[in-house]
């Protein structure tokens, strides 16, 4: 079981805090914008004397919901095709479990978020890597890339659409691009897209749902953690028309009983809040955007891509090792008793090597916080390509 | 994956539902009992603008309160010990993808709570039973039956105590005999006690955590489910003083990011609630245990042992194949429009052909509906047995 960088410097930010210095957290997926009011009056409304189990595939009522909140993207849906789970990670382990064997193949864009890694090895599955590149904006690599990988273990694509990390919307032909792989091989494609509320850039969200002919390979991973700021409450949802890999993703619910009670009733209020709330979020994270590569850019050095969604992006840095340079960042520097907490990118890439002079920055803090954080960063490069000079 | 017996009557229990006809449930494992009123009140108080990830451990207040509960039954922990799960399910999992690798073995006593085994095939484990017999009351086989099943695979021993679904108590002479053979082989003990609050016999209970000379040994399984009536807020508890053992399974628990928030609030104002809600519960149970045995016993034909613990029995019914007169009381039968669901012990036990003709039956509902159930299992028997007659 890997263990992630950003896992290891937890401790260094910890003991810096306890020196007294403010630590800046542009390394987290947890965003700090409130849940929908919506959402958090409807646990006061709770009217159960007994909170007992709900059904292993998820409230109906919730599934009814989420078959409206995804027809205003175009994908049609019954409640039948959609289970419930505990959390976007649950969805993407019982996808492992259920569609792979031990030692079945699993091809991902890298860089990927890292706990598809840690699910792959609870699965016994191995993840193959395509490496996409920060010259090329993420774009998803070219179709050979992804043949040279295929052996008789392959059994399915991994995407993350719009992408953690990179913040990379797939285009419409790299979708269709994707659909022939999956066609011509018959794979299953499991398909990440719990940020498709956050596409900046006008472009169209294609969801692995819209590709027609691979109706019965798509397996669409989702949450509402992200979208409407509850990544505590633990509701995600596998979504897929195969009938046969429901039936199996079941008995994998009925062994763990139920997805968590008071997580689907607020999530079901969440969803009937989505309009204004939505809207705003939304603003404020295209001014967020915008504020953060923006200020990235002009530091000297430094170079991000324009992410066209989520909310992170992945910069270039001019240092050796960025891993090194985020733990020195806690260890050594400081300035006004402030520092800056950044995720090395090597943890996003299975391929040893790759990244390694990249961080993923998220914008899940307000303007003038992402602003300090940016000049703060500017401070500890020049700090720290001064050390021996 | 297996699918439970269970399992397959439910689509019959909804078809005799929608013919009109009442069923009464002796089949499932959620008290019909209130969850604490405390625990309830909770909800109205959550004080947050952001329902946000709690630490993947668990909340350390969550963990002090567990420390004290547990204090209470003579077991001494620190919070680091405690590990905070989705559920007593998510536990069972973590304990056997941390401690086993595929192939490796795990005894067990049969009949056992079905989930094992679907948890086992998820982390690629094989489940050996060791038969324990309604003869005996389902007391624990002789060490001899153990020591017969251990290979170099064997890697754990798995028990619930007190038991689902026998409702057996081990004694500490049988506690002791487990401690021996887990020291000769040096292997690990999941215990699963999340029934501890219910004893009826005054029997002392023996947890495997007051076992001494196997403390590295020891994985303690627990769950707020049942003792609070609370299933659906899906919070449990992986327990262990094994430090490398912990920092393995923590590795899952990142994986899956954390367990609910919400429920972890719950939890804790259940456990402030404890002492007059408990002796309330208590005091229920041991009614409807009398309630159900003597009415079980003064069937002709029908045998139960005397549960000492949890809310349930295995009976003994004087059937062919008590999986196919569960069906048949669904689907055939019915008494003034109503009939029993009960589950076929078949289930609960993994060597082919053994509880062929014993059932297990939960005492969740009240007096009145327990004695009608019992009652109408009655009638069923009649009319079974004197099909061809």
């Amino acid at each position: 079981m890997p263990s992630s960088p950003i896992r290891k410097l937890t401790p260094l930010a910890n003991d810096a805090k306890s020196r007294g210095i403010k630590v800046y957290h542009l390394n987290i997926g947890q965003p700090d914008l409130p849940t929908p009011q919506k959402a958090l009056d409807s646990l006061a409304k709770v009217d159960r004397s007994v909170l007992e189990y709900s059904p292993s595939q998820g409230f109906l009522s919730l599934r009814e919901k989420l078959v409206k909140y995804y027809g205003r993207f175009n994908i049609a849906l019954s409640p039948d095709d959609i289970i419930v789970t505990t959390g976007g990670s649950e969805a993407v382990l019982f996808a492992f479990m259920a569609c792979l064997n031990p030692g079945d193949e699993i091809i991902v864009p890298e860089p990927a978020y890292a706990n598809y890694m840690a699910f792959a090895v609870s699965a016994g599955a191995v993840i193959k890597s395509v490496p996409s590149s920060i010259e090329t904006g993420f774009a998803l690599p070219p179709v050979e890339e992804f043949e040279k990988l295929i052996t008789e273990r392959t059994k399915a694509i991994l995407i993350c659409n719009p992408n953690n990390p990179t913040g990379y919307l797939y285009t419409r032909s790299e979708m269709n691009q994707i659909r022939d792989i999956v066609k011509k091989h018959d794979l299953y494609l499991f398909s990440d897209e719990v940020y498709r509320e956050f596409i900046y850039t006008g472009s169209p969200y294609i969801s692995a749902c819209h590709l027609e002919g691979i109706e019965q390979n798509v397996v669409l991973i989702d949450s509402v953690s992200k979208r409407y700021s509850e990544c505590g409450i633990r509701i995600g949802a596998l979504v897929t028309k195969n009938t046969a890999l429901r039936d199996t993703v079941m008995k994998f619910c009925q062994a763990r009983l139920s997805p968590p009670l008071i997580g689907q009733i607020v999530a079901e209020a969440s969803i009937e809040d989505t309009e204004e709330y939505s809207a705003d979020v939304y603003e404020e994270y295209v001014a967020r955007r915008k504020c953060l590569v923006d200020g990235l850019n002009k530091i000297p050095g430094v170079y991000s891509p324009i992410p066209m969604g989520a909310f992170y992006t992945v910069a270039k840095l001019p240092v050796d090792d960025a891993d090194r340079f985020c733990a020195w960042c806690l260890e050594e520097f400081s300035y006004e008793g402030e520092t800056v907490m950044m995720a090395p990118a090597s943890g996003f890439y299975s391929t040893p090597g790759l990244g390694k002079d990249e961080v993923r920055i998220a914008y899940v803090l307000k303007k003038e916080d992402l602003q300090r954080a940016i000049f703060l960063l500017e401070k500890a490069l020049e700090a720290y390509n001064s050390r021996n000079a």
